[in-house]
């Protein structure tokens, strides 16, 4: 048997953005074969879908779905409806006590759910994702709570757990702050400048940095003590167009 | 104030069987202003979306949203994927000891998740849907203790259940038998003529008579004492068309 037969499969949730990437990279050192499953939703950041290409082919992982669920069908979110505008220059007290605009809803629950059939499909022991509860805009379905809940749904939604094998859903970035994430990542060679964090991209493609995401990145990098590659990466592209 | 704008609002998930039919009744007599979720995933029996759109607007449903998630790019069952038969002339034994190939992988966590944000988008107080854990093929995503680990993800998913407002799932006739179900959605004047069961439909829209669910259905109606209103219309239908 070809020794990569033998590992147990996950599927990673891939959003393009660098926690999902750290995740991915944790799973492949834990010795997972990764499949990937990433989601055109509608989303005003669509780059990210660009991104997650990127990683998935930096990571070696050739099955990775791009699927299609239309959320702006429901709307209610700033990153699904163009009418709502994404709040920009919140603090970290501000994500702490408010869930704002760009929460959409139910959006981990039908992430998970179809990461659940993929997995299920794949014959996958495990789903890995890199939710976080710690420097996060303060979305109720990132809280270990939440995820626990949504643990006993997989241990029996599925013709695999009856089977007696339920499929695990691992977090391994649940409880880390944003410094340790993206510390971790560099441990584990992940090259954020193919990553996109930022909710509101311009044109170009560049990071509005003021969005909370961006917020969580820029504070994340500086804490960690490394210039963000990302932004070389477009100083770089900047200078070779000029 | 409109009295119909007081009413509390529920998503019922609309298959254009006859089990969702009768829920989304039920709902209406329990005093719901009802709006409708339908998905058009792939499955073979694309019939049953025609049968959904005129059950909505039987009952007078004008918000129904059919979403497109197309499950085929993960396959794994027999109602998404053409290469695998619907299994056929199964017994009642055969249904309460082996899950069948019409097993769609996570199917319920899919659409129920996809219901937990059109309710919040629609602040909704409830979703309703048609499973049932009597007469049914097994599927491991229509037992009580998978609805209830649901209820649990429902009740931290959402901004609204922060807000105070779990939306709440409602399955009425999870203990029905199908003789009840059928006996509950004439009291409510369900017409069941404009249902479809079939997993397997022929070109020209008649059911197969020969798989679990047209199985489920014939004995249904024949412990009910009544004839099937999809026959009699089948039979006008044959004869309009000599």
């Amino acid at each position: 048997m070809n020794p990569a037969e033998s590992k147990a499969v996950a599927v990673v949730l891939l959003s393009g953005g660098l926690d999902s990437a750290t995740a991915a990279a944790w799973a492949l050192r834990e010795g997972y074969s990764l499949v990937a499953l990433s989601f055109d939703y509608g989303q005003r950041h669509r780059i990210e879908l660009d991104c997650a290409k990127k990683i998935a082919s930096s990571l070696g992982i050739s099955d990775h779905v791009i699927l299609p669920v239309d959320l702006r069908a429901f709307g209610g979110s700033a990153l699904v409806d163009p009418d709502i505008d994404v709040p920009k220059g919140r603090t970290s007290d501000d994500m702490a006590t408010e869930i704002p605009e760009t929460y959409v809803p139910a959006r981990n629950t039908i992430f998970l759910s179809l990461a659940l059939a993929m997995a299920e499909t794949r014959s996958a022991e495990s789903i890995v994702l890199g939710v976080n509860a710690i420097d996060y805009s303060g979305y109720p379905d990132c809280r270990p709570e939440y995820l626990d809940a949504f643990r006993t749904v997989a241990r029996l939604a599925t013709k695999a757990s009856v089977s007696g094998h339920p499929i695990q859903i691992l977090a391994p970035l649940i409880s880390l702050s944003k410094k340790d994430i993206i510390q971790l990542g560099l441990q584990l060679r992940v090259n954020f400048a193919l990553t996109n964090s930022c909710y509101d991209p311009k044109p170009s493609g560049q990071p509005c940095n003021e969005c909370d995401s961006c917020t969580l990145r820029a504070e994340g990098f500086a804490s960690a003590g490394v210039i963000d590659p990302l932004l070389v990466k477009n100083c770089e592209d900047f200078d070779a167009n000029q």
